[in-house]
């Protein structure tokens, strides 16, 4: 890996955690570029349109991450329920290791602080939002459920989550995410109601 | 209502939309009293311990407005599943009249933001949290069910609204909303998973 690289690299880790810990707004240049150790004008020299440009990164390599992490899980199970049950557990788990100190590594903080912001940014959120929703939509019509109903239980699934996960930020407790996991079989369950 | 009342009442509303639809950390003190049209020095009167306090007057108002409604649609349901299936449909409609234009008067953009801010405004969001937990909860111990599977119910309930919530304003859609109503049933179902 070269310098170069690992200096592009710096300066999207500390951004990344600066916008999740504190917030959008709250996060100015200079402390990312005082945080990283970064040579002054580098940011700017990776990233030329500046803070929302740097923001769209952070946002794209989080929800890599994460839909890789929630695939890794629903593809591995048995069931589509199985796999969203252990992905929310290993949240659970991973939110009482960080101390709820908000590193948890989510793009909600952005999506809700961005929404405001701009289309691009806000357009950004989205597309995690729909990569996160066709692993779970995928994997529910694979086990026969249709199409429509797969993708309104994809949509709850997610949004089960991402209310658990801010729950479990504002309690500093992991109860919201157990209580999330539980439920998923009875939302999953191929029944019809 | 006195005049002094009503400058009060100018500077939490204006102060709500600001919060709400641009965040804590972008609302100054200065636009707060600008856009409500007060006589500077009115709000470090009613508000000695400046945005903070706002913040928390704020907060407890918008729980205290959505609190009654859950309940109003709970209440007058014939099932807690009716009655919070309603709650999140009437959200739904809200959204749409705003435009997703961020004016849903929820707490979770100030429970994101201000969870790292301070102890006291978290512990204010929690405290939003429990009201509406203790709505859903107490309703369905009402209708037989055991306490600890209710309280497990409610708080998955409040996740899967406060995420749709969310996904409806990123996607600038009902559809979150919409689904999240569908499964309502599925997720209270009082019969053994």
């Amino acid at each position: 890996m070269s310098s170069k690289h690992n200096a592009r690299e710096a300066i999207v880790d500390t951004a990344s955690r600066l916008f999740f810990t504190q917030g959008y707004h709250a996060t100015g240049l200079n402390q990312i570029i005082k945080d990283s150790d970064s040579p002054k004008g580098s940011l700017y020299y990776y990233f030329p349109h500046g803070k929302e440009e740097l923001a769209l990164t952070c946002i794209n390599r989080t929800s890599e991450t994460v839909a890789e992490k929630l695939r890794h899980y629903v593809e591995k199970s048995s069931c589509t329920a199985d796999g969203v049950q252990e992905f929310i557990l290993n949240m659970a788990r991973e939110a009482v290791v960080s101390n709820f100190e908000g590193v948890v590594p989510f793009s909600f903080w952005l999506a809700v602080e961005t929404s405001c912001i701009s289309e691009e940014l806000r357009g950004a959120c989205q597309a995690v939002f729909e990569d996160w929703h066709e692993v779970i939509a995928q994997r529910l019509i694979a086990e026969g459920t249709d199409e429509q109903t797969a993708a309104g239980k994809a949509s709850a699934v997610i949004s089960l989550f991402e209310g658990a996960l801010l729950q479990a930020l504002t309690y500093r407790s992991e109860q919201p995410l157990l209580a999330a996991a539980q439920i998923i079989p009875a939302m999953l369950g191929t029944e019809k109601e």
